[in-house]
């Protein structure tokens, strides 16, 4: 039998999964099993998304344009400036989920052996990319009693070699929950200039973001335009997961002919994803401040729950619908599935991503979890008490 | 301003696309273009497919399994049966159309520095994927006089290096339409087993075989089972090419718990796209035999026509509906630029893809052209009498 590559066996196993083995054997024993592990809400897609799709008339479904429609295009122009992002249809090429536009950024910026900078905890999938582009992930860290706040300047600077060509953020942040603010924001322009990086954002949660503060895009920094790549999704805004549609966008030319270079390659992304996209962005705005509102309410329910459990901290997240919180554990990953193979409570329990998966440093994230509110109130209440109940009976608590 | 990638500059761009200008220039200049470059069929997806599509019934457009919805799947089970090919879910993964399981099959037995082994003319974009990945394509000879067969056996083993990793093929084959016979493919089994190679296939094309010819699959080939690794698509099977569906299906457990973590880093195939995939299996025979039927008469009409034509030769392909055909010409590149820019017949002119896209080596192809019949005979007929007439004017005439 032929050997697969050492490139295969490096790929890291997804964190978010690795457990669900475990929740399946949970559920044949009868137990119920609360999700706060992954990223898939339980928000309805848009009804005038669904009813679009059945209105369908065509007679062939066709490849689109590689840097995907230009009707799509245009009307993801309009979503911009409403978002008061200025971009025009070429400077974008939509792609097959966000999970693309990272990869045509990774391949487009960096040759094997070059780096990038990500401030940890990061989105695990990162680390995946970077495996197969044969790029390397420089993490710095940040810490939990700030709330995970971008880290000190000084910290980037450390972390530069002359093999560095970019920096990537997620904002808000996927698994923090962080928000970075516009100051923040402007001193890492300040980095990216005098080093000349390459500055990938991942700003996918933009819309969620809560007490009244505003997000602050990448695209409007001045004076690093060249610099900037923007990776966006529909997937969670229009709560619109399988349609696999995200966009890379760069005012950069050069960058946006070499990914469309990937582009053609793959020859198009999904038609019926651009659909939904195109539809999408006409959803009514009462939709967004009920989806808000209901993030809103999960976010106070899942952070005042965790914080009133002896020996748990849980900084409250200014966007995204993820918090990592702290629990008095000796292990994340032997907890998580302790409390899934030895564990109920009234034939209930939990699970959660252990933050290990997060992190590249080892050690890091061992007393850490990242909970997802995907779910609904009551579900994050029995979810949280599951938790609470857990943790006074586990045989790792310290 | 930094640099892009190395390997993003050595990113071929699409030989099929890069003539797409000039066919617009032509357009704007009133000119009808007859298509004949690409691989849009004008086939109309079918009926039942799009009837599904417009009762869609959904809340959430989730993501699905990583490798693909089990009802999906199991389907695939079905399709695959009926045509005499023996597969379980658990050795198939969905993905982002073939261009996504060409890549996964890449990335999963190549390091970088491998080589892969393909007989030219080959598919353009295996190029591009080879480039991403990092692997070394090693192109054998492949020639228009025997309809391009497979290449003897000593040619493969005089390509064989210790940086080898697998062989390559397309059946039937895009550009060539050559379908592989049964002794080929046995031949070919017996070196991959020799030297313990990976053996990739991509057989989208299964279905557009003619003049009573039957297919063999490389998934029959007995003795290889852990080396085959099969690459498929809906795109042309159904007319579906926007929905984006392929898959890799291999009997090797370690390439598919491999490929799986590839799967796995980007969530999801398309959702909508599975449920057109689904479907689609249900397609009344009726519309194969009426699709077949078509191509038959194009290919008939297109090969007839141009044999006809003084200096010109085109082989009779078996299978797809792709034909390479040698024209009396200096440059394929000149001359298909040359037929938008400075050519019509009566207000009418053709598209072709110059053959040098579809090889590596230097200097092959350029008295040669793809041509799809992807259109009606009659526009074939039209387009083809464009050909005639233009190659008795064409100034770069041989």
């Amino acid at each position: 039998m032929p050997d697969i590559s050492l490139k295969g066996k490096m790929m890291p196993a997804s964190p978010i999964r690795k457990l669900v083995p475990f929740s399946e054997e949970a559920k044949k024993r009868g137990i119920k099993v609360f999700h706060l592990n992954i990223g898939q809400p339980d928000i309805e897609t848009p009804e005038n998304v669904r009813e679009k799709l059945r209105h369908l008339d065509f007679k062939v479904l066709e490849y689109s344009h590689s840097a995907g429609t230009i009707s799509y295009r245009k009307k993801l122009v309009e979503y911009y400036a409403k978002n008061n992002i200025s971009v025009t249809t070429d400077q974008m090429i939509v792609t097959c989920g966000g999970s693309e536009a990272i990869m045509f950024a990774m391949n487009t910026c960096l040759d094997p052996g070059d780096e990038i900078i990500i401030p940890e905890p990061f989105y695990a999938n990162y680390n995946g990319f970077s495996v197969t582009s044969g790029i390397k992930v420089v993490p710095i860290d940040s810490f939990i009693e700030n709330g995970f706040a971008l880290p000190p300047m000084e910290a980037f600077e450390k972390a530069i070699t002359p093999r560095t060509k970019a920096i990537m953020i997620c904002n808000p942040n996927n698994p923090t929950g962080y928000l970075y603010s516009k100051e923040e924001l402007e001193s890492l322009k300040e980095i990216v200039k005098k080093h000349d990086l390459f500055l990938f954002a991942d700003e996918v949660y933009r819309e969620f973001v809560y007490d009244g503060q505003t997000h602050y895009s990448v695209m409007n920094l001045k004076g690093i335009e060249d610099n900037v790549i923007l990776l966006d999704s529909i997937s969670k805004r229009y709560s619109a997961c399988g349609a696999r549609i995200g966009v890379l966008i760069s005012r950069n030319k050069e960058v946006i002919s070499t990914a469309m270079k990937y582009a053609q390659a793959r020859l198009s992304p999904p038609s019926l994803g651009q659909i939904v996209g195109e539809e999408a962005i006409d959803t009514p705005p009462a939709y967004f401040n009920q989806v808000l509102n209901e993030y809103h309410l999960r976010r106070k329910t899942l952070v005042e729950s965790i914080n009133k459990i002896d020996g748990c901290f849980c900084p409250n997240p200014g966007g995204a619908f993820y918090a990592v919180a702290r629990l008095p554990i000796d292990d994340s990953d032997k907890f998580c599935q302790w409390m899934l193979e030895k564990f109920n409570y009234n034939g209930e329990t939990v699970l959660l991503a252990p933050a290990t998966g997060f992190y590249s440093a080892k050690g890091r994230g061992t007393n850490e979890v990242r909970l997802s509110y995907v779910l609904n109130v009551n579900d994050i209440k029995s979810a949280i008490k599951c938790l609470e109940e857990g943790l006074k009976v586990y045989p790792g608590r310290k």
